[in-house]
């Protein structure tokens, strides 16, 4: 075995000088650390810096003022030096949850080294970890069967180029003949295919809903909603251009009108049951104003529509068919009876007089829908809470 | 399309507090920046640091002492604050490559803040930039038809657990019924099926190839080739945990008696030619080792086989039938002619001199081998060369 030693010692060198870890005489830093009690924390070696803080989605929240209005931001936190020069920070107690958050090191904002785990959303990357219980467990992956996930490529007839889609067949898929009912999962604004995948633990939720009895096996299809965009940063010919929050086109009807071609093509190449009783849509933000208009713009192909907070804003300016007459639209939607209009926002996002409003023309129209008012903002732990919701009461 | 701006703002800026950046007049970092000349330019906004250097494996290396002999690891450059506190550092002209970087603040290795592209290895994450030419733009995403990526999981009866797979699938694979043959290509130490198509490039590789018309369409199979180990990291039911180097039973055998079955499913799940001329079989390191023993424990199996700086290690103490009479079982291997036998390693690798040992023995023996020798040592910039080249050669 001396020699198989040799090989583990002169690759973990190789890794590890690369690396520029301290090696010989270093330790091993482990951060996050859970703790049993569900304390988490967290470490840095850093004994020339001046300052080490940490930010993430545990901290309570500040008030952060802008022009726009105030927002609650994620709070900081100080950072303590050992004699090791080893920064620590032991947070409190945590409800289970994915949690995120950065280091900040003599003020630049820093991943933690000592953790490979992270999202990108837009063009911010953060750390992740998971405290277990419910919800946390359900963006684990468990000792569950597990879905299948594809990255491919239709071409649209509609903008004339190759775009791409993320598709997961749940368990099964691959060893059988049988149809699924296919659910449509559009992403919000600066988003795309991957970020129900990343951010929203998609695969997860879905095996673990599945495994437990409590989603129905689906297909769910998640395409990039940015009409101009071929694909997820990094997966274009555009090359490791950085990412660009503000898109040209995201809210012009463009995508909502090409919608059906990608219906078209996944009932071609998946086993789909294609039918209104087996296709739902729903979105997040820019993803859920796409699939309230998608829907009530082909009012004969979903039975189950999905809005998570929902940019339910007017439409001024914008001459896309899709959006003339939407009140109509969603009357005659309505008179189709959609078994399930599914509306989620939480307390304190920025859209929730917006769905207020949209709610009242529901209600003033006796339109059936399910609601769902959860704390918090804008943000993806509402998003993967409305997933959740949503999935168990599809196609049953 | 006041409103939509609203909406644009709001979204920008509850991405942007969270990123913790400086919004109201701060200045937007554009960081690498690669210049006409491919010069790159690096920033990083830090006023309050008092050093920022950047690492990475364009910069000369330098020599490292350690108890296993002198190492070249990656040099360090110091970046120079300007009055608005951007470090900035601008390296030499670069030849087209794919590389890779960190800054180290304050002592501190961290992220460019300003690049969202990264790479893991094993458990260390560098940031990613591609300078175009020949190779770069071979590992880069063009504007030519796709491939696609599945990630699955199979059940494997030897170690009684499901594993996953990630399986590229070429172009038109999903528009035809057409059959293709099949590529297994392996990682190594600390890789896992993740590795090539991250530090590899492999999809760029194959669907530029294919465009090209060098390379024949081809299904390439990524396993994961630690036995012990379900799935990358991240992707099992051991959470969250860190990545570690050095896994039990990667060199002992199991997954090459295994490998049988991996073959079995991908034939029964992928339109598959199931035939020696149409299999073919390579990795880098461990995966070269791997390579080398599955091919020649089943010498009916590939008539294409690559060895990329392989582990070429006698392999004391292990008493695996897959290693017993190593030199008849490829003596019989290659009585039955394999199409290729392909070796490829750095004049500075540290298993050079084993490639050596085993060359002789192939020469002795008269046993026809393609050997490519390349600049530098045991790295992933070898890894991609080495791919780029069998995978021309292949079921042609």
């Amino acid at each position: 075995m001396r020699k198989i030693t040799f090989l583990f010692a002169v690759l973990f060198i190789t890794i590890a000088v690369h690396a520029q870890q301290a090696l010989w005489g270093g330790s091993q830093i482990v951060s996050p650390e859970i703790n049993n009690d569900n304390t988490v924390t967290f470490r840095l070696l850093a004994p020339n810096a001046q300052t080490v803080q940490i930010t993430g989605d545990f901290l309570p929240t500040r008030k952060m003022k802008t022009p726009y209005g105030d927002f609650d931001v994620p709070g900081t936190e100080n950072l303590t030096k050992n004699d090791k020069g080893i920064w620590e920070f032991k947070s409190n107690i945590l409800s289970s949850e994915l949690y995120s958050y950065n280091f900040i090191v003599n003020g630049v904002k820093v991943l933690d080294p000592s953790n490979v785990y992270m999202n990108r959303d837009v063009n911010t990357v953060t750390n992740i970890f998971i405290i277990k219980g419910i919800p946390g467990d359900l963006y684990s992956v468990n000792n569950v069967k597990h879905g299948s996930v594809t990255r491919l490529w239709y071409y649209s007839q509609t903008v004339n180029k190759a775009r791409r889609l993320t598709v997961y067949t749940p368990a099964g898929y691959n060893d059988g003949n049988k149809m699924y009912p296919v659910l449509y999962l559009l992403h919000g604004m600066g988003g795309d295919e991957e970020a129900w995948m990343a951010l929203g633990r998609m695969s997860e939720v879905l095996d673990n809903l599945i495994a437990q009895g409590k989603a129905q096996p689906m297909i769910v299809v998640m395409t990039n909603g940015n009409i101009t965009q071929d694909a997820a940063p990094g997966e274009s010919a555009l090359g490791l251009t950085q990412p660009n929050m503000q898109l040209p086109k995201t809210m012009n009807g463009e995508f909502e009108e090409a919608f059906p071609e990608v219906i078209k093509f996944i009932d071609s190449h998946f086993r789909t049951i294609s039918d209104k009783a087996d296709r739902a849509i729903c979105g997040l933000s820019m993803g859920g104003f796409h699939s309230k208009f998608i829907s009530a713009q082909y009012p004969d192909m979903f039975d189950y529509v999905g809005l998570f907070s929902a940019a339910m804003l007017p439409n001024n300016g914008v001459t896309s068919e899709v959006y003339k007459n939407a009140d109509n639209k969603v009357k005659v939607q309505f008179s189709k009876k959609p078994k399930l209009y599914w509306i989620g926002i939480g307390k304190t996002d920025f859209l929730y007089k917006y769905n207020v409003e949209y709610r009242k023309f529901l209600d003033d129209n006796k339109f059936k829908y399910t609601y769902m008012e959860t704390e918090g903002g804008h943000i993806w732990r509402n998003w993967r809470i409305y997933l959740t919701e949503f999935a168990q009461k599809l196609f049953k």
